[in-house]
């Protein structure tokens, strides 16, 4: 049984995407960080650094915090999501690694500047959704003629929809990226994946200054 | 044998400082990204990414980027520097995805925004050096009490030496944090460490905005 403390974010979607798939139990403590629940002292107990995702293998009593390294856990724990074979295994760890590096925190960056900042800030709202478009480039070279990040669906897949099930919702489109999309509609489509991004409740409602986000700045 | 390229960065010394504690052969191409050379077709067919480091196993053919999947798969080359403990060793993967999410992203945006940035953009160099100093502060309570980031001395603490030798040397004092700041120059005395932060040639000779790095705006 796992017990996670979660929300409904990029991050908190990896998890619960993880879990429906691989069909462990586990109950959901719902921490909403938008509201300062990651900074009560309860949960900074739990994770000193205030964010979620957070698991407890209640098996073990292990808390692991970092959404990659829960997903890597939780793979192996089951037994799958991950390839065993030593150069897809690596693979998969490097591509773990970029989108924890690089998707989320950029990311994370534009949605700050194009949505939640409290002025306008031209040169940052330049300079990340840039970087964004660089990176939504990057993954739909990566992807052109594969159907999933490692030669099968693995928890690769779940880190990166994440943010891009976010990125949907916060209106940076992806749909001139037609390799990108393709695999995000694929993915999408999968039952655990649709049941996973509604645990627990869904996107806080951010609506995008849809006049900063039409177009690079 | 290793091929590594690299410059003097952040990302890269972590991992010549691995190779040298590991005593792993390598070589390095330097690649200097600051000058243009991560974006050379050559570059791009080894990362598409553009970054370094990079390391190719010789012996497999092997490509891996992002630093913290290249120091996992050196220290599991070498059986060195990461704990075999499951407790530990999740643990260690936890505080590498951490490094690499947080640390890296944040420490680099700050860098941007109080030294390389065209223009002076106030609301994002306070929000990166208020985000750094609370970083600094969460590296310090962790380490009270202890010698490293885990039990023993391990790649966990070279992936963290790296962005703060880089803050040292960008004026991002850590002094005010004892633990940190204690850590930082146990690490730093070792020999491997002090050798692997000369290779390829040192730092870009960036002079920091002391008059904006000074204090938080």
């Amino acid at each position: 049984m796992f017990t996670l403390y979660s929300h409904g974010s990029p991050n908190g979607h990896k998890i619960t995407i993880a879990l429906e798939e691989l069909q462990l139990p586990y109950e959901v403590h719902q921490t909403n960080v938008f509201a300062g629940e990651g900074q009560t002292s309860e949960f900074l107990s739990v994770n000193p650094n205030g964010k979620i995702p957070v698991i407890k293998d209640t098996e073990t009593g292990q808390i692991i915090t970092e959404s990659n390294a829960i997903l890597l856990y939780l793979a192996n724990k089951a037994g799958k999501l991950m390839p065993t074979e030593p150069t897809e295994y690596w693979r998969g760890i490097e591509l773990l690694f970029f989108q924890a590096s690089t998707i989320g925190p950029m990311f994370g960056q534009r949605a700050h500047f194009t949505i939640m900042a409290s002025e306008t800030v031209p040169y940052a709202m330049k300079r990340y959704v840039e970087e964004g478009e660089r990176l939504y480039k990057l993954l739909d070279e990566f992807l052109m003629g594969r159907e999933y990040f490692l030669n099968d669906y693995s928890i690769v897949d779940i880190a990166h929809f994440g943010w891009l099930f976010t990125a949907v919702h916060m209106g940076f489109s992806f749909d001139k990226y037609p390799n990108l999309k393709a695999w995000y509609d694929r993915v999408g489509a999968r039952p655990a994946v649709q049941k996973g991004v509604t645990i627990p409740s869904g996107l806080p409602t951010l609506p995008p200054r849809k006049d900063l986000v039409a177009q690079p700045v």
